[in-house]
């Protein structure tokens, strides 16, 4: 339907959704109609594994909480644990512009590195491009990855059943109001800090006291409004929201406020959402609140009969609204 | 010493390593003096596999031969092939940018799956990001690769030894050229084609006769000159080339003469270079002429005590010369 991209498309919302639908899939993957997942389960002679890929756009190249560096890992990193994987290995890809200051690419490289080893991963190769000024924004680093997978492990959005219970690890919106209110410039821009985190040690964590895990999601560009869009619709189930029950610290609400946003929609970089069986939820819970990166973790929702392919939140007032996902993207380059 | 980004550093030159050797590789891999290698071969349990990643910044997007998609392909599949592994699957990262038109991304996108069909490897997952306009160049692209290796598979640039014998798959710059002559409106851009192919069967095909190749590599940035110069630098042996040996389209040699450029340092997307023991030289020779991909198959050079490190040819006259790599690049964006 559009003849040109429009920022919309990389937005993680149904602009992104059907360009991969109407033209990445069925060109790459013709007749696959398994669920989209955050990386794929493969089968090589002798082991299990996940691999996954992102590119990494973000604007500042430097924020409160992290750089472009220690995002691609973390971004990276998360899916692969999102599916269950212990994360091993990382490629690195790196487009450069021309003019880019050589301190600030080893500020980034020293940033990468860093999350590289505090995450135990191990970066075993790369490639550097260098494209001419006006053509690149500083530089996009893309990072590919792999983890192995326990053979009892089966993690995805189509197991979301009726009945189970959503949690998330902590409060939400912290990413992408930290990225925004750097870029806006608003007053209390130094009190947000992106949770950009690498959040496989948590999910090593929740599996050891739940090893039913259900669903895993970070729910990165389009946030927690649009995971769970994409698992409800996965699964082919309804998902009921409890929306007091949303952690946001208060900085990330103000902002979002400002800026006319809901931080359901806002990107995290360092949280996941957990489905489980119902009689999992409180282990569940509390294995997630023992850990130092899900100290904030709540029940925020279940997996209901009703309205199936559909997100709906129950409003502070007791009142429900369905929660689409957004068309194009609110917040463009956010990661 | 630069205290920017230059172009060079993205050529393949010394400049590239250099900023490899002193940034990325004590950041991300400090105190591993390894070779460097086109695939980074890994030991899973159960099964080693060959990994590798690159960004791909062509310009035009289009060009005799292929496109940016088909070469994204080539690029890992390549690699891996390189190492001697058996490439298996990709992953794909898009870089769009805002008014790229859908139906050029389409083209784009169905060459890719071609070439990925052809080569029998599977595009399991993949990201797609937009930047704003003036912020990209159409669509950069990336893509990493798994293949799986034999155990008995023991190939790198370190296996160079003095008697060795330098072959190449076929003629050599056409790759670089083709790009070339289309950006400059050269006169004889029709007859020049990029040689852009996935080389894993050709290296099936000499394995299968040669079982122990001691060196692959195919001479993409930076040309055969500088492929060697790494080899010789890695082995820390000379390589001695024959300069009347190299196969070089008429066409382009004379592209190469009308812009300045030496064959030698012109990138090649569909070549490669083995280096084997004497003894199976000729025997290489064969089994590469009995393939499609390198019925121009010839021996270019060998392995030499004198000099190391160092890559000398013999010209025509008889006369020596020293072939250092160049410093940065003659030819930006060519993959
Ligand atoms: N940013 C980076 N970080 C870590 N290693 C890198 C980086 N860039 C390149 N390398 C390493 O340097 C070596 C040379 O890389 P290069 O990209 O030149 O090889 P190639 O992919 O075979 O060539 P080409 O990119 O022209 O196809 C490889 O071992 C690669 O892993
Ligand atoms: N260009 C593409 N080709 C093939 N598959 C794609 C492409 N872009 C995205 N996908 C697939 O679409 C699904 C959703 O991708 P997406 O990038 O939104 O997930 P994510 O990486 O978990 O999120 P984020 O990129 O925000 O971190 C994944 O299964 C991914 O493999
Ligand atoms: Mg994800
Ligand atoms: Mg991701
Ligand atoms: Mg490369
Ligand atoms: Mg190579
Ligand atoms: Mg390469
Ligand atoms: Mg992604």
């Amino acid at each position: 339907d559009y003849p040109t991209i429009v920022m919309g498309h990389g937005g993680g919302g149904q602009l992104s959704a059907e360009l991969v639908t109407h033209l990445f899939r069925p060109a790459f993957a013709p007749g696959d109609t398994s669920a989209l997942t955050d990386s794929t389960v493969l089968t090589l002679p002798g082991s299990r594994i996940a691999y996954t890929t992102d590119t990494f756009v973000v604007q500042p190249l430097e924020f409160p909480g992290g750089t472009i560096g220690s995002l691609a890992v973390h971004g990276t990193v998360n899916d692969l644990a999102m599916s269950g994987a212990r994360p091993l290995v990382l490629t690195v890809g790196f487009v450069i512009e021309e003019g880019m200051p050589m301190a600030q690419l080893a500020r980034i490289v020293h940033d990468m590195a860093r999350a590289a080893r505090e995450a135990g991963v191990r970066i075993v190769c790369g490639d550097t491009k260098v494209v001419e000024r006006g053509h690149g924004d500083g530089v996009y680093i893309n990072t590919s990855g792999i983890g192995v997978l326990d053979d009892d492990v089966h993690i995805g959005p189509d197991r979301a059943t009726v009945g189970d219970v959503v949690l998330v690890s902590g409060s939400i919106g912290d990413h992408g109001m930290a990225i925004m209110s750097q870029r806006e410039g608003l007053e209390f821009e130094t009190t947000i800090v992106s949770d950009s985190a690498a959040l496989h040690t948590l999910v090593h964590a929740l599996r050891a006291a739940v090893p039913d895990v259900h669903v895993l999601r970070d729910p990165t560009r389009g946030g927690v409004a649009t995971s769970l869009n994409e698992i409800a619709a996965d699964a082919n189930v309804g998902i009921m929201l409890e929306e007091r029950a949303l952690p946001i610290r208060p900085a990330v609400r103000a902002a979002c406020e400002v800026l006319g946003l809901d931080p359901l929609f806002v990107a995290n970089e360092g949280k996941l959402l957990a489905i489980v069986p119902a009689d999992a939820a409180n282990t569940a819970l509390s294995a997630l609140r023992a850990h130092a990166l899900g100290v904030d973790a709540a029940i925020i929702g279940e997996v209901v009969a009703d309205h199936p392919g559909m997100l709906v939140a129950r409003t502070g007032l007791g009142a429900r609204r369905v929660i689409t996902t957004p068309i194009g993207e609110q917040l463009p380059r956010i990661c």
